[in-house]
């Protein structure tokens, strides 16, 4: 059984059972705001299922949820976000809110954001940029999950690239994508049934490919194109981390328990200005001619597209909720 | 049997080659730099071979060797650089000069070339930029290779993505991929030969996954990661051709002959200080970590190091030229 809500009532519900666990009545919104956002878009991964996790970070202080994060304007189109070890998503709003300024300034502009946390859909950050009307590039470390290339030691996260492009009519088109051929979700879910895993998804704690679900929980998630996606997670974890003074993967602790200190990693968010370019006119012509010649081929689509269903599916159907989650957020939010 | 030659000998034979194939004593040179390097690099496939394409495309006005690319300065950190239907070394040249200034006032920089052609090893520009103290990345569109995930029809190129870090006790380090999962050169060696090809590396012109080399050089080739490399790929096209207003992969002619008219590509080079965020020093030092961490994996090792030792064979031995190739750009080189 499942209950149904309104958009904006699951959030303030959500952002309820965050005030009850030592953070922020603004923190707080922010947080729900964007679990909720990916619980709409299909990303449950991202969704209310973090709610257990996060709370009981907040609570013990892995996270701080009162953090404060502060901007630092370095260069006419650089500026260091410090999330001050709290939650991510108030520190990507003083990013995005930034960059709009500096990006019309400068043509290009950056925020990287330090010392942060879990950063969910990193999609969603780079479509209000595309929002915006710029072009937008997100690059995000995670706690060590792949190994360089012929190596066999953890030491990039599944580091998510994103990207969207606004559109002169229709909304942004975003890509979202971890370098690991499959989130290590698949392979739980796997080793919880016993099942066994196709020869390319993992290897074992040795380095060695496996198919054994439980000896790959050990190892390594295999990256997309071999040494070619090793070689982009070293460029995202070089972006994410090198610039910001973060965490490595390596150095990182989970984002699911309250063990450890802060995971403390990083992230960057690139927004670019068609008008410093080739003109707006020139990119929303263009853009557009990709955007036909792509959905002309059968069987194509725009990537991201999925998202839009399901927001309208949810404003018009408002969003379910299973009892058993429903009931959780509000012991939570009646606990203050 | 093989001729030695010193890299700046090369360069200055190369250079007289183009001189005599309707090319500028300036563009021939910058041309000549850029192939003697990547034959240098081991990068063949950009390197002297490309003399009697290049050559054959400047005599019949195909690339117009006298073009004069043009900065167009439009932000504090956007230009626009036209390479005005010319060889892409003379608008890298450019771009990079430019870079150096502007990422150093604004943080990060960017300068997008338009109406461009093939720019030869995508890592090799990001690099020089890392010698200038910058992380960079560099992005390029190429003639139609790739369908989106789904569909059938090539819509995009290989689509290279180059990144290169700074170190500061070392050479910069270099990222260089092209986002299909085989360089079409594979395939055509196998047709050739008449063997079969891997089912991951290609589509027939039906879309439809095939182990025929003569049947995939009529169809796409897949890129790594399926849709996720797909997603990579249209993300380099937007940003290389809709900035720049150049031709997308699907309207591009080929590199390779000198037929229709020019090719029309468009790249992108990105610069960024780490000045500009969390400041030189932390980069280095955090960036020296990783770079430690990596080298101490067995098996593992830093991306683009081949190179550095093939770099140092030809500074004290020299560059091998096969008699044939020698022979051939002194012929052209005499026809001046």
């Amino acid at each position: 059984m499942s209950e149904t809500f309104s958009q904006d009532d699951l959030v303030a519900l959500v952002q309820k059972a965050f005030v009850a666990s030592k953070t922020s009545e603004h923190n707080a919104w922010s947080v729900a705001e964007a679990l909720v956002q990916a619980e709409v878009d299909g990303q449950k991964g991202h969704g209310l299922t973090r709610i257990a996790s996060y709370t009981l970070q907040s609570n013990a202080g892995k996270v701080d949820g009162f953090a404060q994060p502060e901007l630092l304007e370095r260069r006419a189109g650089a500026a260091l976000v410090d999330a001050a070890g709290g939650f991510a998503y108030p520190a990507f709003e003083i990013a995005i809110d930034h960059l709009e300024t500096t990006a019309q300034y400068a043509g290009i502009a950056s925020a990287a954001i330090a010392h942060s946390h879990h950063c969910g859909v990193l999609g969603w950050h780079v479509e209000r940029l595309a929002k915006l009307g710029f072009l937008a590039i997100g690059l995000a470390n995670s706690p060590a999950a792949m190994a360089p290339w012929g190596g066999k030691k953890r030491l990039f996260g599944t580091n998510p690239i994103a990207f969207a492009a606004p559109q002169k009519d229709g909304p942004p088109v975003v890509v979202d994508l971890a370098l690991s051929r499959v989130a290590r979700g698949k392979i739980l879910t796997a080793a919880q049934k016993g099942d066994s895993i196709p020869d390319d998804w993992a290897t074992d704690a040795d380095g060695n490919v496996t198919t054994d679900a439980t000896a790959a929980l050990n190892g390594t998630l295999l990256p997309i194109g071999d040494a070619k996606g090793a070689a982009l997670a070293f460029m995202v974890e070089t972006m994410a981390v090198c610039l910001t003074g973060s965490n490595f993967a390596s150095e990182a602790s989970s984002f699911f328990d309250d063990q450890g200190g802060p995971p403390n990693v990083g992230q960057m968010l690139i927004a670019i200005d068609p008008s410093g370019f080739a003109g707006r006119d020139v990119f929303f012509d263009r853009f557009a001619v990709l955007a036909s010649e792509l959905e002309t081929d059968p069987g194509a689509r725009l990537p991201g597209t999925r998202r839009l269903a399901l927001r309208e599916a949810a404003a018009r159907d408002g969003v379910q909720v299973d009892d058993e989650m429903a009931q959780s957020i509000r012991q939570l939010a009646e606990a203050a």
